[in-house]
């Protein structure tokens, strides 16, 4: 492992540094060096699944603050496709976003949105959901693919089961996994994009504490804890996030996927985790919810009819320095397409403003005060 | 009517001044000063119809050149309501547009969209798109709802029949809408509002002039054409506007309800009109079509898909400064928003833009030739 590893090292493109910690927690803020910059953590990063952000440019993406987004291999590949992206050079000049990009490896995706066909040791077959022809993505496609469209940060092909199979079934994935992530770490090439491994093992702590140890030895650039969000209970959920995130190597991101929500950032950062992306604010935002620090606000209720207000008293977001609750009611009532895009980025600067705050904290020793003021402040539907 | 107009003038919010003549043509450029304002004629007004320019921010309506848009008294009437613009004190301020708006009387929706149940003497009696609920409209209402909107321009409330329909339904009409406009003048208020005249009379160019002549005698701020592009031919309409245009007053605004495209915009600035307004932009924004020099360009088409170059080359639009055919294709094709709205954001900049240098044109004493040039180089779709 140790020439893989030094590969690493001598190009110096990656890296990451703890640069202050929680006394009483696991929470820390860090410094993370990619291709495209130097990202804070924690840091939320939005998703820009098909190449972007849903709705906002990369500008309105500059403005909220966000230092890193998200892309997705899987859907990259099936539209536009790779020799596009290739053509461009990087997905960055593609979609015109200068900053850092991590990609998603399409594991998630392909066992979520495909009609799977087949499972083999060798990859997976499956139906592409836009025009149903097949695909075969294997571990090394993968990195291929993320190599083409030339993210700061790839993430191994993992197979992720809903986490409440049984414990062979999960067992079973994990081995798979493991044997992928291997062949994804050799057949990585690319000097200036970092490789993440993936943790699985579902519920199962053991399993999980069995993959976390297994991965580390293979030695990436830093780890993910997947399979969260797939059907677990909230509780369940937690465990795992306790119990594995304080374990997850110190000198490497910790990257909580597909998660989640203000409270879910609170816990995890406590647990010491430091990289986050959920589709939830462009979600929401298309519906015409808002996150707020009160809770969710649903904009297009009735008693925001005359609320000349923004969505969030104090908020510095295009959307609440110009607009007020009254009129994106109105926007999201007579279906005008302004009315998502500006509740989206309220929620894309709410997301990445409220982690970015949380980092504050964790510097300045305050985290605990900062998470107890919060959970008191906050209920499930904003006042 | 001399006490009419003299409130006006000493009020004077709203004023029109000819700052260049074309020597060949009626083409002529000037200064439009409004309430919220002053405004450089020829000029395109965006059509920002439920009190939003679909898809665009006002910041992208202020980058795009925008110096006045378009609201539509029909649709805010119904959709947010009266005592909700009122509440907040302006369109202006409920849609955070610092710059003029004109108001569309509603008479073109009212019989263009509604179910409508009767015409009277009195108004309209129709059926609201939005509940079906009825509704009754005067003349002296639809004034009434303009002053609350607060725009800068409001415009009297107009019969507007297909112009196909026979010359003695265009009579009846043209009478109806001259009492309707006689009846607004006296019960128009605002003194930081201007109100504009319609001129009726369908494809009869001696019924046009008729009601042009009466219509000026009512002494209004500015006078418009009505009635177009509601099923004429195109040559048709060309021949009322070539008729019309160049005897409306010389010391007024010239505003062409509805029109319309590049070339239309040509025509009728060289006949003398001044101000414009139109849904193309936007509408074919959506659809992934856009405006260029050349002709329609439609994005969507595959032969664009690596195509780095931006819709058009030299245009300084957010979305050409930023973007590729081949990215914007993915999006419209991947059914993204945000391709509609970086199409859009080009169309309408397009629109303002192309109107703002027939205007360059027209003072530098060069309007034939820019036209002669532009028509030379255009073609239905763009190469």
């Amino acid at each position: 492992m140790k020439t893989v590893a030094k590969r690493k090292f001598d190009n110096k493109t990656f890296g990451f540094e703890v640069t202050a910690r929680d006394p009483k927690t696991h929470a820390r803020a860090g410094l993370m060096t990619t291709a495209h910059g130097v990202v804070e953590t924690p840091v939320f990063m939005p998703v820009g699944t098909q190449g972007t952000v849903k709705a906002l440019t990369p500008r309105d993406l500059q403005e909220a603050g966000a230092e890193i987004i998200l892309g997705n291999t899987y859907h990259l590949y099936i539209r536009p496709g790779i020799d596009i992206i290739q053509k461009f050079g990087s997905l960055h000049r593609f979609m015109a976003w200068e900053g850092p990009i991590l990609t998603d490896s399409g594991g998630f995706q392909v066992f979520s949105l495909s009609r799977l066909r087949e499972i083999s040791e060798e990859g997976a077959r499956f139906h592409s959901y836009f025009d149903g022809k097949e695909i075969f993505l294997t571990p090394e496609k993968v990195i291929e693919i993320q190599e083409a469209i030339a993210s700061d940060i790839a993430m191994i092909f993992d197979e992720c089961p809903p986490a409440t199979q049984d414990k062979k079934r999960i067992r079973h994935s994990l081995e798979l996994t493991l044997r992928w992530s291997e062949r994804a770490r050799k057949h990585h090439k690319r000097p200036d994009q970092a490789l993440f491994g993936i943790i699985q093992g579902g519920i199962f702590n053991d399993l999980r504490k069995e993959s976390l140890e297994r991965t580390v030895e293979m030695d990436f650039d830093g780890y993910a804890l997947g399979g969260l969000c797939v059907g677990e209970l909230k509780d369940q959920m937690l465990d795992v996030i306790s119990t594995v995130t304080p374990k997850m190597p110190e000198d490497k991101p910790r990257y909580l996927m597909g998660i989640g929500t203000p409270v879910d950032f609170l816990d995890s950062i406590e647990q010491g985790a430091d990289l986050f992306d959920c589709v939830n604010p462009t979600r929401y935002g298309r519906n015409g919810t808002a996150f707020t620090r009160g809770g969710l606000r649903v904009v297009r209720n009735g008693k925001y009819q005359k609320d000349e207000k923004p969505i969030e008293e104090g908020c510095t977001c295009y959307t609440c320095r110009h607009f007020s609750r009254a009129y994106l009611r109105h926007l999201l009532n007579a279906e005008e397409m302004l009315g998502p895009q500006l509740v989206s980025i309220h929620n894309v600067t709410f997301f990445v403003q409220f982690v970015r705050s949380i980092r504050q904290a964790i510097r300045e020793g305050r985290f605990l005060k900062f998470k107890k003021d919060f959970l008191n402040n906050f209920s499930f539907e904003s006042r």
